[in-house]
C-alpha cells in the first residue's frame, strides 16, 4: 500500500506534510508514502524528524497556490505537486492521493487525471459532520454549487458507499436536506430528487430539516454544494463561538474544567481530509491549515478507501443504478 | 396604539396569548390589545389572570390550524382569527397584527388583506440572529424558497429599513450569504444579486461566508428562504445540542455554574415574533410553541414597527429604489 502525498499543499508546507507522513508510517507498518514536492525542503524537514525507509520523495519544484485559478494554473504548471502526485496514482505507482493544496486545483486535476466514473456527472466532496449520535456524511459539501436532481441522487449513491466502506455501516440511511418533512417541500430540484431517491434502491429516509441534523437522522445527508458549504462553515464557526462563550463564562466563575475534549468533535483537523468522490481513484482533499495530525488522518482515510476497494464498489453500484433507473 | 392579537395561534391557545397580552399592556401604558378568537375560551383565561380595561375581545369561533393548507383554509374559513385580525388592521381599527398561527396562513392572509407594497414581488420573513457582536437580521428566513436576484435586493432593502427603524442602526450594513468572498462566487442568481446590491444605494459589504456569520459582519444578511430556513433551524438545534454537552460535562465535574444566561441568546422565544416585511401593514408571525413572554415580545415588536412608521418608510424607499434602478 502506497499513498502519494502532496508535500506542498498546506500554508506552511512541507512542515505538516512531512510530520504527518512520518506519523502515518510509524502508526501503520503496511504503509509506504511518496512525498511529492520540493526535494530540498522535504529532505531538510525529514532529516530533522527521522528519515524513514518507507517514505520516499518524488521531486517536483512546482506548486499551485490557493490564490491561483485552478484550471489555468494546471495548464500553466504541468509539473505541480498536485498533478505529479495524481499521475503517480493513475500510473499505479501509488494507490491513492492526498493533498492539502487548493481544493479547486485538486478537484480539477483529479477529474483530468483520474477521470470520472461512468454514471457520475460531476465528482463531489463529502464531509463528515459530527452529530449528537454519530457522524453524518454531508455530500456535496461545496464542490458543486448548482445541482440537478440526478446529481443529488449520484451524491447519495457515492456517499452511501463511502459510509459503507469506510464507516462500516451496512445499509447507510440517506436523507435529503430540505425545509420540511413533506415530499412536496422545497425547490423543484429538491422535490424531484426526493422522488428519485424514494424510487431508488437506496435506504432513503426522506427529507431532513435543519433542526434534525444534530440528531443524526441519517448517515448520508444530501444537499447541493452551495448550502453544504455554508452549513459546514457555519457549523465550525458556531462551535468555536460557543466554545469561547463557555470558556469566558467559566473563567468568570473561576472554574477551569478541561473543556478541550468537549469541543474536540468540532475541530475539522481531527477528521483529516474529505474525499473527492466519483473519480476513478482515491483523492483526498485536506484543509490548507492542516496540522500534521490532520495529514496523518487523511492518509489513513486514503488507506481505508484503498483497502475497502471503494472505487470499484462505486463503479459497480453506479452501473447497477443506471440499469435500474434506465 | 392598538394591536390585534390572534388569540388562537399557539399550540395551547389561548393560554400564552392571553397571558402575553396582559403582560404587554401592564408593561406599556400606551398599548391597547384586541384579542381575536373564541370569546368563551379567552374570557375564561382573562378572568383567571386579571381582566384589563385595555384588553378587548373580538369574537370569532373559527381557527386555522398548522395542519390546514393555508390558502384553502383561508377560503374555507373566512372568519378565522387570522383573517378577522388582519381585517381589523386593514380597516384601521388596529395598528398592527400579531399571530402565532400557521405561518403560511398568516403570510397568505396578510398578502390577501393588506396587499404587498409597490416594488415588492413577494413579502418576506426576516429573523434576528444573535451573533458574537450583536444581532444580524437574516432575510429571507423561510418564506420564499426560490428567489430571483431582484427579490434578494428587495429583501435587503426591507431588512435594512427594519434594522434602521426597530434596531436604531443608522445605515445598516448588508451582506449576501455566499460560498466565498469574491463577487463571482455562487449561483448565477447570487452573482447577479451581488452586482445589483453593489450598484444600489444600500450599504452593501459584499458576500458573507458561513464562517463569518457569527462574527456579525453585517446587520442584514440576505439569502433565499431555502437556505435561510435550514440555517436558522440548524442554528437553534446546534445551540441546544452544545448546551446539552456543556451541561453534561459540567455535571461530570460536579460543577454547576448558572449557564442559563449563557445560552439564553439562542432561545427564539426571547425574540418573540418575526416580521412579515413587504406588506402594507404590520404583521408579526410567532412560533406555534410561543410562551406568554414570546407573545409579549412580539406585541412589542409590532408596537415599535408602528411607532417608527416602518411601513411608510419602506414604501418611500421602495419607490425611490425603483426610480434608481429603473
Amino acid at each position: 500500500m502506497r499513498i502519494a502525498l502532496d508535500a506542498m499543499g498546506t500554508d506552511h508546507a512541507p512542515k505538516s506534510e512531512v510530520a504527518g507522513a512520518v506519523a502515518a508510517v510509524e502508526q501503520d507498518p503496511d504503509l509506504d508514502i511518496l512525498l511529492v514536492g520540493d526535494e530540498a525542503l522535504i529532505g531538510d524537514r525529514l532529516d530533522r524528524l527521522r528519515t524513514h525507509e518507507r517514505i520516499a520523495v518524488v521531486h517536483t519544484p512546482d506548486r499551485i497556490t490557493p490564490e491561483d485559478s485552478p484550471v489555468s494554473a494546471l495548464l500553466r504548471t504541468p509539473r505541480s505537486s498536485i498533478k505529479v502526485g495524481l499521475d503517480l496514482h493513475r500510473a499505479g505507482q501509488a494507490d491513492g492521493f492526498v493533498s492539502a493544496g487548493s481544493t479547486g486545483a485538486v478537484m480539477a486535476a483529479s477529474q483530468l487525471t483520474l477521470r470520472s466514473l461512468a454514471g457520475v456527472d460531476r465528482p463531489t466532496l463529502g464531509t463528515p459532520f459530527p452529530t449528537a449520535r454519530g457522524t453524518t456524511f454531508v455530500v456535496d459539501s461545496g464542490a458543486n454549487i448548482d445541482c440537478k436532481p440526478q446529481q443529488l441522487v449520484q451524491f447519495a449513491r457515492l456517499g452511501a458507499i463511502y459510509m459503507q466502506d469506510l464507516a462500516g455501516i451496512a445499509r447507510p440511511s440517506v436523507g435529503l436536506l430540505n425545509v420540511g418533512a413533506e415530499s412536496r417541500k422545497g425547490t423543484e430540484a429538491v422535490q424531484t430528487a426526493n422522488r428519485l431517491l424514494a424510487q431508488s434502491d437506496l435506504n432513503f429516509v426522506g427529507n431532513v430539516e435543519g433542526r434534525d441534523i444534530m440528531n443524526h437522522c441519517c448517515d448520508v445527508l444530501v444537499c447541493d454544494g452551495f448550502i453544504g458549504n455554508i452549513l459546514l462553515k457555519f457549523y465550525e464557526s458556531l462551535a468555536t463561538f460557543l466554545e469561547g462563550r463557555v470558556r469566558a463564562r467559566l473563567a468568570e466563575h473561576s472554574l477551569e474544567p478541561t473543556l478541550d475534549e468537549l469541543f474536540r468533535g468540532f475541530d475539522y483537523a481531527e477528521y483529516g481530509g474529505v474525499p473527492l468522490l466519483g473519480v476513478n481513484g482515491v483523492s483526498i482533499v485536506c484543509h490548507g491549515a492542516s496540522s500534521a495530525k490532520a495529514i496523518k488522518e487523511a492518509v489513513g482515510v486514503a488507506k481505508r478507501a484503498v483497502d475497502s476497494d471503494m472505487v470499484s464498489h462505486m463503479a459497480r453500484d453506479l452501473a447497477a443504478g443506471q440499469v435500474e433507473s434506465g
